[in-house]
């Protein structure tokens, strides 16, 4: 199939940026884009992050398959406030009907492509006996020096967050929004000390940033934005609206840190998609409620999509009360 | 398990070159090498490209895989005529077994970063119902406008490949030794018009390489350097030592091509590995064997790894004799 596909492919990807040397060759060719590169890997496989047999097949079930899994690495790459640039795309087909996966599963990754004007640099594809399986590394770039890493939060910081929380299992995590345009609107505004994107949940991510700044954070637990999504699952799980917020995951909604003085002209940003402030960097490490009485500390939940029994809820550490 | 697996890889990963952000953020972060980036993405499945019950358990067996895995990528830079930089390193494991395999696999990778001073820019790593695949980007460099294309090849140029050919599957395709060095000395000696590492097989390797620059090929079919490998091979098949070095594929050694006036400095090249001269590039495309009294057309043959219906030996043309 490799080859007639890669016809197709070349043909299909006439309308998108190029690179000097594409597929077909040993190896993609491109001048670098200017500053830093950033580079992130990232792959969802049938069975494990999407179930194909629950996908609608009169709909565009694989296509929006192989939109999501250019869309997670474009999360990752807006959480480091990056530009993207190029993609590469490897692709695991089961024997049967793979020319017919890989056409359907394209037409997502080609959509995704134009929309954020990436170059497809290259790729491989296998047949195997096994699941669909999509693999892409994602290109992109930083001015020099200037990536926003998790470690990079500052006591006293504000933190804000893109979006709405919950139940994206809905549907809504296979068609994910990476926050790029708030990436590149929030580095016209201010130094962002540190970000990262939400795919195993709110908190569970929000705590993973803040043990890596080693500091934690008060949060304004009412503020946390509840997607509709959230409510919906509430009614039919015993769980309550925000506490799918606080865990679902699959977001892939930003979280980042600025410094108190910028927080307003963060909060003024007039974008597509609301920015919420959610809390405040603290020294003391752990998520923590302040409320009029007494500071308590939260649990951290959510999903390790990449346990070694699969996916597994988490809870990091038991809630506690503190006076 | 990803995350003190992680832990464990950052650790082990300490003696290698660094990236300014590597594992552990939601993307690699470096500075690009000098030149214009040269990136390419190959992955290998147990069941298509090894198979795990074959392999020798008290021996390197998985490492090895490990070690293939990256070593197919490297020789797709050395094709292109680069430098390596860094590579990022997806696993998709079985869920039996999961963080042995890991682990066992990442001795491989790391054997090999280590040799090629590799940096594990990143990854990901998943546990699922199906085969150990291993899917790595290798990201490399090459002067500017430098690269080593298939198409560059020009009418009269002299013909070279590195090493010998056939019966790699005894073994040594788990174990490939990309030819950076070749490589590297190449660059310091003359331009190289055109490259194509030999996965699939030298005559078909050869012909896509002649077919991309819109010419063909006279060989001397007897100076073709048959391995060691290709004549056990013989002597347990139906096929002659010379039809395996022709076909069998996964030498991944280097096919190149340089203009006349440059071949006897080529020749004269003192390397780890011989270079023979195995034909002259002529207008007329397809691969011809000059004789006496004619010329005789050759059938490009081989392996396409990832066709439709898994591995098969294809031939690209019949033979046809002309006078």
């Amino acid at each position: 199939m490799e080859q007639s596909f890669l016809a197709y492919l070349r043909g299909r990807c006439r309308s998108l940026p190029q690179v000097d040397v594409g597929i077909g060759d040993d190896a993609a060719v491109f001048a670098p884009p200017p500053g830093d590169l950033v580079v992130c890997t990232d792959q969802i496989i049938d069975g494990v992050d999407f179930r194909s047999e629950e996908l609608d097949e009169s709909d565009d079930g694989l296509a929006n398959v192989g939109y999501k899994s250019v869309a997670i690495n474009l999360s990752d790459l807006a959480a480091m406030g990056a530009r993207p640039h190029s993609i590469l795309v490897t692709l695991s087909l089961p024997r049967d009907d793979a020319t017919r996966i890989a056409g359907d599963v394209y037409e997502g990754i080609l959509e995704i492509a134009s929309e954020f004007q990436l170059a497809i640099a290259g790729g491989d594809i296998s047949t195997y006996d096994g699941p669909l399986a999509i693999s892409v590394t994602a290109v992109g770039s930083v001015p020099p020096g200037s990536a926003w890493r998790r470690g990079g939060a500052e006591e006293g910081d504000a933190i804000f967050v893109t979006g709405a929380f919950g139940g994206s299992l809905l549907g809504r995590h296979l068609r994910p929004r990476p926050r790029l345009d708030v990436a590149a609107a929030l580095r016209k505004v201010c130094p962002v000390h540190a970000a990262i994107d939400v795919s195993d949940g709110l908190s569970l991510d929000l705590d993973r940033m803040l043990a890596a700044s080693r500091l934690g954070a008060e949060l304004d637990v009412d503020a946390i934005p509840i997607h509709s999504d959230a409510e919906t699952m509430a009614s039919r799980s015993e769980r309550s609206a925000w506490e799918h917020a606080w865990s679902d995951g699959e977001d892939f909604e930003l979280i980042f840190a600025v410094a108190e003085e910028n927080a307003d002209r963060v909060a003024g940003l007039d974008l597509d998609v609301p920015i919420t402030r959610i809390g405040t960097v603290v020294g003391r490490t752990g998520l923590w409620q302040r409320t009029a009485s007494k500071v308590r500390r939260l649990s951290p939940q959510g999903y390790e999509h990449k346990s070694g029994s699969g996916d597994q809820r988490v809870t990091d550490e038991t809630g506690t009360d503190q006076g």
